[in-house]
């Protein structure tokens, strides 16, 4: 049967097809917007994102968004809103599993380039 | 402290302060969008939202989504995309707690306005 915008995901599932750190899979388009599942461990560079606000949920695992001037540790069922312009970057000391709501095409590592961290844009899953 | 708008969201201690149904409450706003806690029980009317895409995840409890042609049966940790356009109700046999992410300012009937059901608009939590 052909796939439809409107089929049922089940994260659990979509999270164990994949196991590479820091790399964003596409799960729902809606409204200009994307869905995402990431998975992250280790320390992300810092970087801004000049015009897109992005909300983060812990899924599975701790995990932390750090500002310039505080840090937010985060656990399964909490959530939180990087507003654009605020420079920040995400931690985790095991593995942990994110869900991303931000607009299409955003770059992860916003206006940095990093040979590591910086993600293909449009993997979806 | 003042309020930031990236301070933690924890989505329990966010259900916890509400018990009414059918009734979203806003908790993040982010690049036109917003993320919404609903409860729900019953059967939500018919409807359509003739330009808005919404997408659900189911956070707790058992959750359908009828459209004229199939059901789509949903439990905690799965999601799905209501594409603008298609006529659809949601629906819930026991309490379930459901997160939405639609952009800002939509009606949660669409198309229909309805005495019992059509709730404010811009309820935040």
């Amino acid at each position: 049967m052909d796939k439809s915008p409107s089929d049922k995901i089940n994260l659990a599932e979509k999270f164990a097809l994949f196991t590479e750190h820091w790399r964003p899979k596409i799960v729902a388009t809606l409204n200009g917007q994307e869905i995402k599942l990431i998975k992250v461990q280790g320390e992300f560079p810092w970087h801004v994102h000049e015009r897109e606000d992005e909300f983060f949920l812990v899924w599975k695992g701790q995990f932390r968004v750090e500002f310039r001037d505080r840090v937010v540790r985060l656990s399964p069922g909490e959530c939180i809103t990087v507003p654009h312009g605020i420079e920040h970057r995400t931690c985790a000391d095991d593995e942990a599993e994110i869900l991303c709501f931000e607009p299409a095409g955003v770059l992860n590592t916003g206006n940095v380039v990093d040979a590591a961290f910086t993600a293909p844009i449009g993997t979806t899953i």
